[in-house]
């Protein structure tokens, strides 16, 4: 493209869009800067412009002039994905379509159970507004106070109660969604049935984007629990962990709402970084479990079942030691180190990062084999080993050794180490990004593990609903 | 086509497809005829053939055999649909390819908490299968003995239990599927979470063998409740069901299983034609509603609970008698009057059926509304009005006034009657086909009341993955 055309085109396209959503919510230049960087600091782009409607109508209006002038769009909700999907890339002729001045709940429906919001609403802001009409929403993550509903379904994001919930895909009843080619479709209605055709809905959840825009979303909602208790379980091994999960759902089913596996060294981290945290039970046992009960009858009650847990899984002798909260403020202690982890590794420096399933049943070996690969590709290399187990998700990063600078460690040891896990993954039936989504950042590995079957089906629906293109385009495909 | 060319393709391509699945499990005259008509006898067409494959290998080779000589394929389960979706038309040049002989259960995975089985297993047989095993499989519907599961996914069926554990879709963790090109794609590993790109699985799932046929699929098991109480109870209005169904969340939460309203006229249609059956509280209420408990700690527990929740919705006054099954056959006789319903129905003479739902705080209002009109239109018409008002789905029938000839009154009265139960649920923001699905019976239908956008994605969808149009044609689209 020559510069005078460039020249014209940043002109003229960003003041059709002001005419559209008002000049103060088109930004370019310095204030365009913050919307093309990921939160992380590792994707740095450029955009035309950043433009913000206000209403379904304008996103519309927006949608169908990028169309008509062939501007490839990248939506964003509140920016905190953790792959490079809601920043532009660095060539600069894309837009940004920042969702956040569309943050309205638009209704609460107590009899339907079910709460409505617009895509830029805030996750702890959907939260709230449910809390307050007495009910439960109970999508919940570590980004809760700046990430939106729109990002979560784009993303399809997970978080801390998915065991019990699901997966925000799972928590979704409709969607509100602005095509490619800027024509609006709805199914906020709230219906728990609806067997009039393919699942649209499906389809846009977890698409990043890249087939329509989020607009809005009507999601469930659920009782809220009289009590939630916490506990903290030394179990001998992963498999022990596995067992421990069978049996917390045998005693506790539907009252189960959290299982988090945690390694020794993850744990030894926090201690050395955050010691006021007092990270229990860690030190005799290489791995500890965070679980959480939710009861709809009281604490005594939630206590005895509980305690009616811990003591059969010690006899199992799948736990070995274990506490139990004796009030919330113990509860949020444990949730703390737990949530922890992440900026433990983080002060011991640069690691290399995965997010990664495999069936629950087959993390035992998984976790066995692929440290023992990499011991051998690395001696002395340190597993940050932690996550999700009752959804068979873990955070199964890889920290240098001690005494080896990181940054050096993750530029020499990256793409090897990937490989290494990756293709364990591949082996055990896994997936390469179970909760975080491809985005950029795995774009390019994806076509190595996905079946060129479900590749193919992916671009022809992409082609069909994109033919032009134009949605966030180098992301996922 | 001329005759000769036709009886050319009748002496060749199934012997091609005999070569495949061997010539005992290719049906052709009256050996196929059962094939091609459904079990509620209105729909009755032609095959060039019946193949049975025996494996998924089979099926992608004879698919590729039939996308080769442009020959169109019905897919077929346990052929329990209600919407003619999997006999085929009458013109004898498609072929139906029925699953049963794909019947194993392939898998159970008791740490992972999943079953993987063939499409053409019986429902009841998913299910013996689970409880062998010490886990529940909760999909369960009135057809269980004959349906299959790939039936099952491909109408994404409901059934007794969607309240709690979803619709087979919900239960569905991956797909065997062989596409319209004959590739096989799989996600039978059983994994909880995997945003490794577009959601394939629910795209399938309901698309009624559009799409491709599902082959296996991995679904998700439960914990087995310890004790199930069924209890009944008189209601002074819709709104009461309502309420009583709000008031049943926040009481019994995940144990809420089943809440099930059946309307006065239906229950005296049962009393009338099964007086056997003692119809319990009916006489003096317009409503009643069906509940069922499933607990996990034991009998006195799970009757403390019921209780507690019977006497909250006696002082809020939606409820005005109530019984609680004493046992187990007590329990089996109030679900057997609900699913005698529609036997008792059949005795009275033909009616028009509805499978529709709105959401769940519009019900009270579309009854009002919809049995208003409907009486205006047909003085003393009846109105069957049953189902599953958990999940906002009513079957909302309607019966000839006494007296009225039940034949005549459905040639001269079904337009009529369903373009005024529709608009109102389409006022309500509902679905013409909660549960049933498209197939033949609502695909002219569909239009009318789907939006213009969601039928263009799925044209294009339909279109991007069969441009051969060679899976189902005529269903759904």
């Amino acid at each position: 493209m020559a510069p005078y055309h460039c020249a014209i085109m940043q002109d003229t396209f960003p003041d059709s869009l002001a005419r559209i959503v008002g000049a103060s919510h088109v930004l370019t230049g310095d204030d365009a800067a913050p919307y093309c960087r990921d939160w992380r600091k590792r994707y740095q782009g450029q955009a035309l412009c950043v433009v913000k409607p206000g209403s379904t109508q304008e996103v519309a209006e927006v949608v169908k002039a990028c169309a008509a002038a062939g501007v490839a769009i990248v939506p964003q909700g509140g920016n905190t994905g953790l792959v490079g999907g809601s920043v532009p890339n660095d060539d600069g002729r894309n837009i940004v379509l920042n969702l956040q001045r569309m943050h309205a709940v638009r209704a609460i429906d107590v009899a339907n159970q079910t709460i409505t919001a617009e895509a830029g609403c805030i996750l702890q802001n959907v939260q709230q507004a449910a809390s307050d009409a007495g009910w439960l929403f109970p999508l919940s993550m570590a980004s809760e106070g700046s990430c939106t509903l729109g990002g979560n379904l784009g993303a399809n994001a997970g978080g801390t109660q998915v065991l019990r919930y699901g997966n925000s895909r799972e928590l979704c009843l409709g969607l509100e969604v602005v095509t490619p080619q800027g024509e609006v479709w709805s199914s906020l209605q709230g219906l728990r049935k609806d067997n009039t055709g393919y699942d649209l809905r499906d389809l846009f959840v977890g698409s990043e984007g890249t087939l329509g825009i989020i607009t809005a979303a009507t999601m469930k909602l659920y009782p809220q629990p009289k009590v939630q208790l916490t506990a903290w379980a030394a179990v001998p091994s992963v498999q022990a962990a596995v067992d421990l999960l069978g049996l917390a759902r045998q005693h506790l089913h539907a009252g189960l709402t959290g299982f988090e596996m945690m390694g020794q060294f993850a744990l030894s981290l926090v201690d050395k970084h955050y010691p006021q945290l007092r990270v229990p039970l860690y030190r005799d046992t290489p791995y500890c479990v965070l679980l959480e009960n939710a009861d709809f009858e009281g604490e005594q009650h939630a206590r005895e079942r509980f305690e009616a847990l811990l003591e059969a899984a010690m006899e199992q002798g799948c736990v070995t030691d274990a506490i139990v909260a004796e009030n919330l403020t113990q509860a949020h202690t444990l949730w703390h180190v737990r949530e922890s982890i992440s900026l433990a590794q983080a002060e011991e420096g640069l690691n290399i990062k995965h997010d990664i399933s495999v069936p629950i049943s087959a993390i035992p070996q998984f976790v066995q084999e692929t440290d023992a690969a990499l011991a051998e590709h690395v001696p002395s290399v340190r597993i940050v080993n932690f996550g999700h187990l009752g959804d068979g998700n873990l955070h199964y990063n890889v920290q240098a050794p001690e005494g080896v600078d990181p940054a050096r460690f993750l530029a020499e040891q990256e793409p090897g180490i990937n490989t290494i896990v990756f293709d364990a993954v591949h082996r055990f039936g896994g997936s390469i990004s179970a909760e975080h989504g491809i985005g950029q950042l795995k774009r390019d590995t994806l076509p190595k593990y996905k079946s060129p079957v479900a590749l193919g089906l992916m671009r022809a629906i992409k082609q069909a609903l994109d033919p032009q293109g134009i949605m966030n385009p180098g992301r996922v495909l």
